[in-house]
């Protein structure tokens, strides 16, 4: 109880933002870490979740993670460690003394000693799986075997199963004479497997506790149940999970046959993990973390700007065709960028959306053209509103009527291209195996930019000169 | 077991993706509807889960939703009603028949009646209330009580909890005796309260089952526990699954005392929904679904079109202040839409990591300053590989040393302000209290409009007149 009372205390600060570090806390964090107090570190840390203490430790500066964790040495946890954001990993792990290193690591579950090792660099992921014995470093290989962000990576090894005919008296005899180390920390279910071990079901432990010693465990089996294979990508896994309200799902091999278990918390990471990823794609970012250094974020990001550099160029190559009239003309100058900035707007608009569809599978073959057309005629519906306002506009702030019905037509048309590109790109991309998050964007804005500086200053140059 | 089998026959497709609704089961079915073969359509429905019933009804035209669910009346259930989309869900329960859709309503959890309910008009809601039973009415009207968004809404008032005091054999002796009906259709965790029913830990029906029956409950306890107040936004309670990976929390009144409990399952779904709505109002969406119709989804979209209107005008009018400068060299016009355009990028990527960043409690006092400034370092890195890139190519474009001089400058300063702006920027918005998803990608273009396009054309007029 009192460690719950602290925890509150420290935790997460009540009046602001619930479970954000306490800034006072860090402060004297990092304090005791000044003055070297070792003792105070500790008492300071013992009321701190592993999570939080990852989110610490990622929060402060290099200088002072290093100093923290030679500090708090003896202490330090596998579990710290699993919650560490990849970025940082390597650097504790090399600030961190063998024997602490193998300590921790020995104490994690074997998915979270796989989920540690697939990222390091291979000097620091053979220091750890030496440290482990010999049966946990086998399963370790094992799962290593299976593709990254595959099902056979993400499950656990320890399942709770039993055959088919078995009563639930037999079930929980079972479970009281295993040893505990044979089970896994939290389990939810038993999976029911046939003699050749495949999977038919799942009993909950709610069920399990209440029904008869005599039921039979096939006559209590959960309504949803979902196999699923260990190749399988471990974005599906998640997806199925929030689809079906999965709470377990057991995983099987080539053959059908039970060799792990997946769980929803697990499934839960990976769904926030693809999430972050989508935004970050969208956005241009690739992969990237705020204690990531200054040459590895340059290097990250690098690769976006330059692909919008070249779009860019494509743009000023456009308007370059029309030097003339925009010679005589200035007025086009000032107002084409509005044009092409109101296309790429709306044309981002429509391609989050269909992104988004396309991952959480809401658009398929049987809607695809009633959403492409509902995008277009979106676009239309704006493109007139926006182009009645920058018709006005224009004749208002440069006294030209002409000026103002061309800017209007080339809006209208460039609005309706952004539905049509915002929802076809991504589309396209989808069919011919490119990950839509990643390159939609450039390709979207390229349409808008040439379009809009064409249909404005083509226009202009056919009425106006 | 068949069930199981054609299941997975007609859902996923095994050969493309996993999950995604086959395209012949749907044309199948849709054939069925429109030859008004209701057994036909019964019999390939069956197998579907609910979830996948509700994705095939958004799928689908207004029209031949409407035909199915009067075809598919009888069968239709109150699962199928959860898991629909908000945009569809009120067109779907005016076509149900009223004794239909009692009967689905009766049959659902009060967490989930709930969350039908709070997205209804009025009339709609009451009949919904109507058809309850008055024990779960009063339930459902007490969770309405709560504000929206809140634990108090997500929750379910199913608890299974025991005095602190008891003993393993007491709490298996009671699970047993409780009707079936008073217990939680799923639940995990046994929750021991004190006298004055406050929270004081969490057993695993794990542990439960494998322990003596004469162990104390309370020597039993999970390691991680947090209590949840009924008033905190439910973005803070998927957060907190998700970062301490619990798997149920109970939720407490103003008075610490126990009112109910939320599990992972429904976390998840809130997690799901918050991430959605970030990559929505990032690009300026708002809210939206694939089932909105045009005139909802361009009512929407306008307001940030709107915006972004405001946002080009501000810029035009930079512009226009350079009419001089460019009537003398068209070139920049040509070349002005490039520093403009990636800064805009550059500004977009850091505004991204920070929305993000600040969505996950990782930007925080403690490395708010180390963020700003590695963002602007980025840029200025960038900016200068950049600037290089682009001097040369407006040397070897327009064949003048001094335009690549200029728009070399320009860019530097322009994807270093880019690095200030999109950090700094999300992070006043959410110290003033507004979303920084919603608002920061405006005022971030607007910054790197200006800023691009006068420090382009200011150092244009400056040097090269």
């Amino acid at each position: 109880m009192s460690d719950q009372t602290q925890e509150l205390e420290l935790a997460p600060e009540a009046e602001d933002e619930a479970y954000k570090l306490n800034q006072k806390a860090v402060a004297s964090i990092l304090y005791a870490v000044e003055i070297d107090d070792a003792e105070r570190l500790t008492e300071l840390m013992e009321p701190l979740h592993a999570a939080d203490i990852a989110d610490l430790l990622e929060q402060i500066s290099s200088f002072e993670r290093t100093k923290l964790i030679r500090l708090y040495d003896r202490e330090f946890d596998g579990e710290i460690l699993s919650e560490l954001d990849e970025s940082i990993r390597e650097e504790v792990i090399a600030v961190l003394a063998p024997q602490v290193l193998s300590d921790a690591v020995r104490d994690m579950d074997s998915d979270d000693v796989v989920d540690l090792v697939e990222d390091l660099e291979d000097a620091q992921a053979e220091t750890i799986l030496d440290a482990l014995e010999d049966v946990d470093r086998a399963a370790v290989e094992q799962a290593l075997a299976y593709p990254e962000y595959s099902a056979g990576r993400l499950m656990q090894r320890e399942v709770v199963m039993a055959p088919e005919h078995w009563t639930v008296g037999q079930a929980i005899d079972f479970l009281r004479k295993t040893p505990e180390d044979d089970l896994p920390d939290q389990f939810y279910h038993i999976v029911l497997v046939d003699p050749r071990m495949h999977p038919v079901g799942n009993v909950t432990l709610g069920k399990l506790m209440r029904s008869k010693r005599a039921t039979l465990l096939r006559d209590i089996l959960e309504d949803t149940f979902q196999v699923i294979p260990a190749t399988q990508p471990e974005g599906d896994v998640a997806y199925a999970f929030n689809q079906y309200h999965l709470i377990s799902a057991p995983v099987v091999d080539d053959e059908g046959r039970l060799i792990g278990v997946i769980t929803i918390d697990d499934a839960m990471t990976v769904l926030d993990e693809e999430h972050e990823e989508d935004i970050l794609r969208l956005a241009g970012v690739g992969e990237g973390s705020l204690s990531d250094r200054v040459i590895e974020t340059t290097k990250q990001r690098l690769p976006w700007l330059a692909v919008n550099l070249l779009t860019a160029i494509a743009a000023s190559m456009v308007i370059s065709q029309f030097e003339v009239a925009i010679a005589q003309i200035v007025a086009l100058a000032v107002l084409m960028p509005i044009v092409a900035s109101m296309g790429g707007n709306a044309g981002t608009q429509s391609l989050t959306v269909a992104v988004r569809a396309i991952a959480t599978r809401d658009l398929t073959g049987s809607n695809v053209w009633r959403v492409i057309r509902r995008e277009c005629l979106v676009g239309l519906v704006n493109g007139v509103i926006f182009a009645v306002i920058m018709g006005i506009v224009g004749v208002i702030w440069f006294g030209s009527p002409a000026l103002g019905y061309v800017i209007a037509v080339a809006m209208v048309i460039n609005m309706v291209v952004a539905g049509l590109a915002g929802t076809g790109i991504p589309i396209v991309l989808e069919r011919v195996g490119v990950d839509p998050a990643l390159a939609s964007g450039a390709f979207v804005t390229t349409v808008t930019d040439v379009v809009g500086f064409f249909a404005f200053l083509g226009l202009a140059a056919a009425v106006l000169l």
